[in-house]
């Protein structure tokens, strides 16, 4: 059997006329001989106004029961995508996950695939039948409801798309695909036609929306081929892949920037072993990230700057626990929303020598300062002004050759 | 165990602050040492949303899958309910029926409960668990999701008093109770305490919207006493209940009014045996109900005048179905929407001589005429001028004795 496993998210859905044409492309897919397994998400809004209800309820509302409550949601969207390719004449059903079942473990709210009962869903692909799956959720080994988080239903796909050995896993969304870097912030983006999962996971955890960096780890946990394309438009999505899949020339794949983040420093620390320790325990006990982090050479050897960045959101918190912690001296703690991350992400840059070089040129040329660095095997980012944000992404694009 | 079952209807949990009213309801039961299986229908006014989705995609939507759509509202509202009753400190937890399960046959959108699985909630009530429901919906044995028709979570409620043989069933709902009749149209209408299956099943069928007549006729199978009160008042409702525990000395306990039925006269028809049978055998084939008839008889021994009523709705298709069918002689064919039928309703009129006389006497005594008259054992029906309607529930109420 030739499976695909065609997942569409929640603007996909949004509403009856979108529904009608996610039936229209489920049917293309079957004229050119294919099983399609559907997976779909609720329809755009609704969790949401679940949630808001689960809220006004109980400001610590139970999480069994907040899977109960927003697993309906993908209920209602499948059973309409049913209907639909009913209504056409093909043969189709809505599978709720605990029909299959889709087993997961771990907590409410927070669950993971850990099985899929492929019996039923194979019989029933084997009769010429279209499942539709709803997507996010599973049953545990209590014969409860269970719902796997943010991005949940792309997880759902992708773990179909596992077990069922599928050709193909498409995740149906509003975008056209990835992009080099944000189309509303440089008009010159393009899309990304292939991308590996080590580039699209640092890209998504740095700033692209297109999936969450947890499904994006599924897919290369298990080693399943992604295409990311819009329900809207029939054109070519982007398709996430292993490496040696990959043939581009290009060193950069992809540019992101940050909007979020904020810069912590503080200023005549004592310089000595363990310090930086204690100040990042205790940030690290509540749950704050530190990301980049950059310590000055002491000048006089006692003394030292220490520089890092949290999420903006985490930066009130940041300051209340520096300045509790009597172990913490300093002489002065300074704070700057105003920064930006940008990075440039691509496996290239381990073969290529000389891409640090590159784009801290590029950047300098246009004098823009780099604040702070941080590095991986296949991402460089900076922390720079926040008005400088568009023309840095503007050059870097054009330095790397990603106009073309 | 003392266990009650508490049914809430889609007003009763139309909002959160409803459902947070519902929360305290079963508080209270709980306070008095009763075990509460509660059971809810949707939030009003979702099913209905989800109907109109269902004829948007398609003018002839799955029934199975139509049963998946729908069942999706019971799920929000258990899941909200136990969710404010375990913000209240109790143990609770919505329970799907699928889960239970409350298993069902015949068609999909029309099923019937024939079995309900007791092991896992009797466990769960005598840990000190209230499990929250879903109503209106059941498993079959393909382990599809159906749904029972209008008035189903009131049939879940009733099937499930049976089965753990309950000592009370409460319908709580968006009116105190029932009444002597209709309190919109005769101010003075009475809230009954108590009322026998058959009283109600017939006020039911005559247009009491208090319950659906199958509910009710499944309570008097399944001898269910049940209680119809208001969740937004604490006061005492109505007990529906059999016969024998019925000790009041009323001969009427109820009077109707409908206003959707419609009279059709065939002036002249041929008086010869099988005549009528021709005219009602093509209208029946058609699901159209006849309600009452009334023949005259013929003066000169071989023509006569038919009269009956049907539903309203129905008129243009029996207008269509008598004029195409040309086995039926007629002078002349009568249509009048301007009727109403008056019944009145009681099991003491049994046993209680010169019923029919009165009732006919008082609507005399106030000029109204008598149109078509029918009668069974326990309720006599009267076809009258609509305009006549409240004068004549007023002076029938006051005839005997409801008003006291």
């Amino acid at each position: 059997m030739k499976i695909v496993v065609l997942k569409f998210g929640g603007t996909s859905v949004g509403t009856t006329d979108k529904i009608k044409n996610v039936a229209n492309i489920v049917h293309d897919y079957i004229k050119k001989k294919y099983k399609a397994i559907v997976v779909s998400s609720a329809m755009s809004g609704v969790t949401n106004k679940l949630i808001n209800k689960s809220k006004e309820i109980s400001n610590n509302f139970s999480n069994s029961e907040y899977d109960v409550l927003v697993s309906s949601g993908e209920q209602v969207a499948c059973s309409l995508i049913a209907g639909r390719l009913i209504h056409k004449g093909l043969k189709s059903r809505s599978w709720l996950a605990w029909q299959i079942p889709i087993l997961t473990n771990g907590p409410f709210k927070y669950s993971r695939i850990n099985k899929i009962n492929k019996k039923k869903i194979l019989n029933y692909l084997k009769g010429g039948g279209i499942p539709i799956i709803t997507g996010f959720q599973g049953l545990n080994e209590d014969l409860r409801i269970t719902t796997l988080g943010r991005g949940g239903s792309d997880a759902s796909a992708i773990m179909l798309a596992k077990f069922f050995n599928a050709e193909k896993c498409v995740i149906y969304t509003d975008v056209q695909g990835v992009y080099t870097t944000d189309p509303n912030k440089l008009i010159k983006a393009k899309k990304i036609k292939t991308i590996s999962y080590e580039e699209m996971l640092e890209m998504a955890s740095l700033g692209a929306k297109v999936m969450q960096p947890i499904s994006i780890q599924d897919a290369r946990l298990n080693r399943v081929d992604i295409e990311v394309k819009s329900s809207f438009l029939k054109k070519k999505g982007t398709l996430i892949t292993k490496r040696s899949n990959i043939t581009s020339n290009k060193i950069i794949t992809g540019i992101t920037s940050t909007q979020n983040d904020a810069k912590v420093t503080l200023v005549g620390v004592k310089d000595k072993p363990g310090v930086a320790a204690s100040i990042f325990k205790p940030l690290s006990k509540n749950l704050i990230n530190v990301d980049m982090v950059v310590q000055n050479i002491s000048a006089n050897g006692n003394e030292t700057d220490l520089t890092f960045t949290v999420k903006s959101e985490d930066l009130n918190r940041t300051k209340k626990i520096i300045l509790e912690n009597k172990k913490i001296k300093f002489r002065n703690l300074l704070f700057d929303k105003n920064v930006s991350k940008i990075s440039i992400i691509g496996v290239g840059m381990v073969t290529t020598p000389g891409v640090t070089f590159r784009m801290f040129q590029s950047l300098a040329n246009k004098k823009i300062n780099i604040q702070v660095i941080s590095t991986s095997e296949i991402k460089i980012s900076v922390l720079i002004d926040k008005k400088n944000v568009n023309k840095a992404l503007k050059i870097l694009h054009k330095e790397f050759t990603l106009d073309k």
